[in-house]
C-alpha cells in the first residue's frame, strides 16, 4: 500500500501566526495536512479556516504526544513527508529574574520538542523537516538568557541533524526570523507597535509560510540549511 | 515614460553555469535579461540558446565597462530591476606561492566588481541585487588565501549595502554556494569528480537559478539576505 | 569589615584537568580557591595536591547546592571575585538513540547549572565569571546533538550574561575548547590517542589555566568575551 | 651562528597607539623589536621614548618595502620570531561615494599588506604573526562597506594562514578590536568623544599590548587564533 505524503506543522495556534499559514499553504497546494498545537479552541479557528486540516491538540514537551501525532498521521495512510516545528515564545526577562522553571520551560518547548519531533520525522520518513528559529539563535542579549538559551540549543539540534541526516536524503532547515510577526499575537501584546514602524515592518505569515514551501520543493542537488527571513525595514 | 522591469546578470560563461542558467530562468518568465561576461564566445553560446538575451562583453572590474551595461539597459528604456553579480572563480594556490598580481586579480573580480556592480545597481533604480558567495566567504582554509580573501571581502560589501539599502527598499542577498556545480566548468577541470560523488552530488545551475528568483520575488515584509545552497550528500 | 577576594570553581575533577588546574593555578597566585566538584574522591585529590583548597562536593544541577557554595565563600569573608563554570562532558550519541532523560541530563549540568551558577556569580559580587565552553558550542555535528545542544545553549547565556552585565562592571568570557585535554580523563577513555597523534597534540590544562588566569588579570579597558584555545597541530 | 629572536611590529604610527605600545612592551621585555611605519617623525618620537627599537620607513603596500624590514632584521642576525601586522584606519564612507581608489587603498593597506608581510614572516622563520582586526572584520555596516571589505578579507588571510601553518608550529592570531583606542588618534579626530563615553570607554593601548604579548607566549598546546578586545562599557 502506497503512503500519500501529508504535511504536519507543530506549533500551530493563531490562524494568522506562522504554523496557521503553514496549515493554509499546505492545504492550497492540495496536501494533507496535520496541525498540532496546545490551545484547542485555537486549532478550532484553524479548522473553521481550512476544512481538510486535521487538529490535534498536542504537546511537544511530552514524548507520548508526539508519537501519537505521528501514529495518526500513519493509521491514515500518509507519509510525513513536510514537518515543521514552529514552537517556542520569546519573554523577555531580567538576568537575575529568571527561575529555573521558567528557564526549564524555554528549553522543554525549545531544543527538547525539536529533539522529539526531529526523531519521529526522521524514523516515520520524512523528506523535509524545518525548524523555525529566531534572531536570538544566533547571539545571547540583555533580557533574553533564557530565549535565547533555548533558540541556539535549538539551532544546534537542527545543525545536527542536517549533517547527519543530509546525506540519507532528509532535508533540514532552519529559519532564522528576524523581526516581529504581523501576527495577532504581536497586535495583541504591542498594540500599536508595528503601524508605528510603517507599512510592512512586520513579518508576514503568509510570505514566511512561502519560503517554508520553496525550502520543501528544493531539489537535493541544491538544499539550503540555514536562511533569515527579515522586513525591509528591520534594522540588523 | 515607463521604464520596464529587467535583469542585468554579471558573469554569465557557460551556458549551464550560474549566469548562464540564470540567463534562461529569467528570459523564460518573460523578462527582459542582459547577459555580461568577459568572453564573446560564451556569450554567443548562450545567446544562440536564448534569442531574447542581450549580450554584452563586459570586464566587471572596469569602471567604464559596467557603466556602459546600465546605460545600454536606460537606452533600451528599461530598469535593471534585478541584479546578480556572479563573478570570481575559485583558484587553489600555497600561501607562499600566491603573488601580489594574482591576488590582485581575485580582489578585482570579487570585492571591487562587486562594488562596481553595486553602487551602478542602486543609482541606476535595481530592487534587487544578489551576489553569489562560496564557503570560503565564510572562512580561510589552506590553499584558499587569495579566494577566500576575495570572497570575504565580497560579502562584507554585499552585508554593508544591504544593512544601508535595505531600509531604503533595495533588496540585497548574498548566496553562499557550498559544493561543487554540475555545469562544463568543473566537468573539465575535474573529470569523474562528480561522477564519483554519486547522482545529484554537484549542485544544479537550474535549482540555484530557481533560489535566485525566488530570492528576488519574496516581498519587503520577509526578505531573506544569506542562505546557503548545498547538495545534499556534501559533508560541511 | 572588608571581603577578601577568592577563586570558585565549578567542575572540578581529576587534578590534571582543567577544573584541577585552575585550582593549582589559583593557589599559586595566593589567592583563596574553592574547588566544587561532584565526587568527594576526586576533591580529595585535589586537596592533597593543594592544601590551602576548600573543596566543596556540589551538584551544579541544584539551586540549594550553588547557594551553599556561595554562602561558604561569604562564611570566610570571601567575595567570589573570580568564578569558572567549568562543566559539562562530551558524549557522542547517534541522533536516534538520545533518550530524553539523556538531553535532559547534559541540559543540566550545562545552560542550567551555568544560569545558576552565573546568578548567584552576579548576586554575590563576582567581578569575573568564566565559562568553558567547546568546539560543539560553534556548532552541531553527526553523533553531537545533546552536546551541541547543550553548549550552545550555555554560550548564550554567557553571551547574554556578558551583555547585560558588561557595563555594570563584571567580566563573562567564555573560552572555547577545541581538541582533547592531556589529562587522566581522555588518556583512560582514549588509550594511546594523544600519544598517536604526537607531542603536544592535547590542549595543556596548566596552559588552559594560565590563560583563564589573565583573562581574570585583563583590565576592563580590554575584556575578551570569546576566545578558543586549540593544539597547534588541531586541524580546523 | 644562531639568530636571536626578535619583533618586528607594522604598522607603528603614534607613541600611545597599538603599534607604539607593542614596541614599548617587546622592549621592555629586553627583545629586540623593530618598528615598521610610513610616517618617519611619528616613528621618531616613538625612537625618543624607547631606546633601543630600530625604526624602518616602511610602505607595507610594497612588497620590496616589506622584503626591506625583513632583511635589516637578517642583517642584524635577528630572526623575527613575533610579527606584527597592525595597519589600517576606519574611514567612513556612505556606499555611493565610496570611490575606486579610496577602496583600492583600503584593501592595499588590508588584505595585500597581510599577504605581503605574512608570506615574508612564514618565509624568515616567524614563530607568532599578530594581525590586528576590527568588530568590521566580522560584518558590514552602513558607512563601513570599503573598511569592512578591507578588514573581512585580512581575517580571511588570517585564518587560511593559521590553518595552513600551525601544524607546522607557526602561530596565526587575529584579534579583533571592537571600540576605540584610548590614543591621540581618536582624541583628535574625535574630541570629547572619549571623555563623554567615561573613564576606561576606550580601549587602553598598553593593555591591547599586554594580551598580544601573552598571545606570543602561549604553548603550542594551547593557542588562541582569535579572540577580541572590547571596552567593559560598550554595547555589542
Amino acid at each position: 500500500m502506497d503512503f500519500k505524503p501529508a504535511a504536519v506543522i507543530f506549533g500551530v495556534g493563531p490562524l494568522d501566526g506562522i504554523g496557521g499559514a503553514m496549515v493554509r499553504k499546505v492545504a492550497a497546494e492540495g496536501m494533507p495536512v496535520y496541525a498540532a498545537g496546545r490551545n484547542q479552541e485555537k486549532l478550532q479557528t484553524v479548522e473553521d479556516a481550512v476544512a481538510s486540516v486535521v487538529p490535534i491538540v498536542t504537546d511537544v514537551t511530552s514524548q507520548a504526544d508526539v508519537k501519537r501525532v505521528f501514529d495518526r498521521v500513519a493509521a491514515d495512510n500518509c507519509r510525513p513527508d513536510l514537518v515543521v516545528f514552529n514552537v517556542g515564545g520569546n519573554w523577555p526577562m531580567p538576568f537575575l529574574e529568571i527561575t529555573p522553571d521558567f528557564f526549564e520551560a524555554m528549553w522543554r518547548q525549545g531544543p527538547l520538542g525539536a529533539l522529539l519531533v526531529g526523531q519521529e520525522a526522521v524514523t516515520r520518513g520524512a523528506g523535509t523537516v524545518i525548524f523555525t528559529g529566531a534572531s536570538a539563535s544566533l547571539r545571547g542579549k540583555p533580557l533574553f538568557a533564557a530565549f535565547a538559551s533555548a533558540k541556539a540549543g535549538l539551532r544546534a539540534v537542527a545543525q545536527s541533524m542536517a549533517r547527519e541526516f543530509g546525506p540519507q536524503g532528509i532535508h533540514v532547515a532552519h529559519v532564522v526570523i528576524d523581526g516581529a510577526v504581523n501576527g495577532e499575537r504581536v497586535r495583541s501584546l504591542l498594540p500599536g507597535y508595528l503601524e508605528a514602524k510603517g507599512e510592512d515592518s512586520g513579518l508576514s505569515p503568509t510570505a514566511i509560510a512561502e519560503t517554508y514551501w520553496q525550502l520543501y520543493k528544493q531539489p537535493r542537488s541544491a538544499w539550503t540549511h540555514e536562511l533569515e527571513l527579515r522586513p525591509y525595514a528591520e534594522t540588523w
